[in-house]
């Protein structure tokens, strides 16, 4: 998707130890209208699938999947990283190795919200070591319903998420992959 | 917003502890039709506002805000309660105390996303003790920026927030205020 490159070139702030600071655009500061163009290549990428829900885990996934859910006319769940005491009983629940926090937590969605007959479209804004989309992944299996696809803003393909779940028989549409980022010499997208 | 109020009164659940659970429409599964119309209210309410910048609080306050920005045409900010190792030095920081987690944590507001030049419109999704809210003024007050108000989907007009918050002269728009909630006699909502 041009437009998201672009942007990621012009407002994203290449740091050490890999990481991709786009906070000014996409996951703290965030920019409604791109959110708007990303939905839209989602749901054309997605056009015939029949999704009934959209899955993303809190909380910068959970912009991006609310706009892109007005698409699909569809509900968004997202899974949540700390059980809370609103939440009761009956829940999935998987783990997820955080990239950007250093740390393993817990992720739960309330079983009700995910129905076998569900068909489900997962929305995050990266991929990296493919732990996220993996602990989604095992929620929506869990529940027995069925698994769309994953559809990724910003994919950092040098590491092997993309290659795991993809692996996993998993569709992954990824907006901008990353093929490699260096402070000096910038950022080189993957031809697609 | 009757729309609303019909919606809790059909799917919300009244708990002990003066609990309310929306989580199938509101702040876990999420309807984005609904939300379509909750940011429609808040542009009618806020509409001559000159807003330039909407401000949230991870993580069920974001797809409300994000929704709600569409309408006003403008970025969404949200505030972050832990330090990552993405967001380095310059922040806003306030502190919360959680009436769903029981605990009290940090918020941080990178600085280049709020300037004083802003006119800031606060959404979140509910309004209790209104620590979240006073947290997030406080950040906007931080920067110098102009706080026009903010828009709350539930409030609970039992609690002290909403007293609170408007005795400092912020304007506060709740969609539905309840007055009492009982698990046998259920919730009555204050006449408007």
């Amino acid at each position: 998707m041009q437009l998201l490159k672009d942007r990621i070139v012009k407002d994203g702030k290449v740091r050490a130890g890999n990481v991709l600071k786009v906070d000014s655009f996409l996951n703290h500061q965030m920019d409604i209208q791109l959110f708007g163009e990303i939905g839209k290549e989602f749901k054309r990428r997605f056009a015939e699938c029949d999704v009934t829900k959209i899955l993303t885990i809190e909380a910068s996934g959970i912009g991006i999947a609310c706009i892109t859910a007005q698409y699909f006319d569809v509900p968004v769940v997202f899974a949540k990283k700390n059980q809370t005491k609103n939440i009761a009983g009956d829940v999935y629940t998987g783990k997820v190795e955080s990239f950007t926090h250093g740390r393993t937590y817990d992720i739960i969605v309330a079983k009700e919200f995910i129905k076998p007959e569900d068909r489900i479209l997962i929305i995050d804004d990266f991929l990296a070591n493919g732990s996220a989309l993996l602990g989604l992944s095992k929620l929506v299996k869990d529940a027995g319903a069925t698994l769309i696809g994953a559809g990724i803003v910003i994919e950092k393909g040098f590491q092997e998420g993309g290659s795991i779940v993809r692996g996993q028989g998993v569709r992954v549409e990824s907006l901008a992959i990353i093929d490699s980022m260096n402070e000096d010499t910038g950022i080189v997208f993957r031809n697609e």
